[in-house]
């Protein structure tokens, strides 16, 4: 499976990026950067560093520094300053510079060349949305797209930047707005509703310290956004968004899906706040959106240990 | 328990008003009517009409005949042009008129004549919320304020007029969001999340179709009303939303409760939009905002037990 990765590393897209770099299923044909977890020189000097740590030889192009409206709202508290939880100066000297292409042309050239590309987006969305405003046959191109974002407020779940809203989201809500609206052959969003439901307790992940240069890299940057949780929610668990949102290409049966449009709030107190009208009320505001899948729950062991499986390159279960 | 009823019959206005009627613990001192299922001369008319049937001697003040920003949204789908699904004509005759003063008012001199004085809204809020402006001081003199109203999202809950909003506070959201910042003593706030979960079926109500009058009548309203539910969300029962809101005075421990403070969007895609933040998330827009009891979920067998045996005068389980 053809893989285009949009990402802003980041802790979580670190775990997503070795669970794709260890995972027969993935071919990954290229990497485009954008502002999120930490501004976007960080994140692309993580990307790059990172691929050099995992052996990926693949194109990096950096894409956008803020949001199509509006000014970015980074997470040095959850990501550390320098996006890996003070981690980053251990990653390897990259093997590679980033392309001069930007990253919205990166994915409209990578999709018109392959045929049978996937495209997982686990940032703001502001590459993504500047790709469709550049190629409106964008959306059939692409064999599927592949979101982390949002928060639906199932099990109870509200946003994790503010009530209503989750952070890619609420960092972009004009582009995830955007990409909402726009008619993919298949898009499967999976929000805080499905990755807050895996919750990694600490002491499983304790074997990573004593794997290879991988674990031991993900294990160090993980210490510190586990604190976070702590902090926040009282649990010691790590929650690897960016990874739970691989299973949809990696794992399908691992996700429970409801299926409608998808809108994003811009403004005022619901800001970036995601909503599915998946009860088909329709209104004037939800006229001829087209359908999507939302997760709506997670097989939390399932998904832990495949995880952990990969983060310990154990190969897949035989 | 001395209880002001405000109110907008309304289908299952009138099965809340018969479950105060017939159950002991409650004292109704007065009831106050306002626009929502229907305009505020029919849901005055129908209240009064109510009154009649079920013996109650009380004072019916009107209210609001729209909302304090914006136009009304009336539910003749949902409740009938008459409000009582086509079957308003057989109420009896009215024992009394409507009295001169005004709700918003009469809610108020109730308060300081009544010092233990419980409130339960099932309407919009604007009676409410007019009171509050006039009298700063009205939540600390109710004992307790109950409200119908909100959708927040539990059990993949969305609103029931737009996907993001309830009929109640859709209907007047600065109204709910005033109400909602107030320092009230206790305020319950019983949403869709909540009364969604009290799913009666139809053949369950069949044993008021032999009962009073009360209860025929209640049998023949119920059934257009249960026909809507079965229309748009494909069950045949009875959601008795403002029956369930009384619970909190009647049976507490039937509802499961989250703390927090609660607020409205006003305008735009999520207009009336409720959210809590039981996160604790804070920011600007919930700065010094009071905590409320918000119900997550309810006893569906033991809630339907109650009204039932009410609704046929079998009076309480021994």
């Amino acid at each position: 499976m053809k893989l285009w990765f949009d990402t802003d590393p980041g802790v979580d897209d670190a775990l997503a990026l070795a669970l794709i770099a260890r995972s027969p299923a993935f071919e990954l044909v290229g990497l485009s950067t954008v502002f999120g977890n930490a501004d976007v020189r960080t994140t692309t000097a993580n990307a790059l560093g990172l691929c050099a740590l995992l052996g990926l030889d693949v194109p990096v192009h950096a894409g956008a520094a803020g949001p199509l409206q509006g000014s970015p709202r980074l997470a040095p508290e959850v990501h550390g300053g320098d996006g890996l939880g003070g981690h980053a100066a251990s990653l390897p000297a990259p093997r590679r510079q980033a392309e001069q292409m930007p990253a919205a042309e990166a994915i409209i050239r990578a999709a018109r060349k392959e045929p049978d590309l996937h495209l997982a987006a686990v940032g703001p969305f502001t590459n993504l949305a500047q790709a469709l405003r550049l190629d409106p046959d964008l959306p059939q191109r692409l064999a599927s797209v592949t979101l982390m974002g949002g928060a639906f407020g199932l099990h109870g779940q509200g946003g994790n930047v503010t009530p209503n809203a989750e952070a890619n989201v609420f960092n972009d809500a004009r582009a995830a707005d955007e990409v909402f609206a726009a008619p993919w052959r298949r898009l499967h969003v999976v929000g805080l509703d499905a990755t807050q439901r895996v919750r990694m307790p600490r002491a499983a992940l304790a074997a990573l310290a004593d794997g290879d240069a991988v674990a031991r890299l993900l294990h160090r940057a993980a210490m510190p956004y586990i604190d976070f949780y702590h902090r926040h929610y009282g649990q010691e668990v790590l929650v690897a968004h960016d990874a739970i949102a691989l299973m949809p290409l990696l794992a399908p049966t691992t996700l429970q899906w409801r299926q409608g449009p998808v809108r994003v709030v811009e403004g005022g107190l619901a800001h970036g706040q995601t909503t599915q009208d998946w009860q088909r009320l329709g209104g004037a505001d939800w006229r001829d959106l087209p359908e999507h899948a939302v997760a709506v729950d997670a097989n939390a062991p399932a998904i832990t240990e495949l995880c952990l499986r990969a983060w310990l390159n154990q190969g897949e279960r035989t």
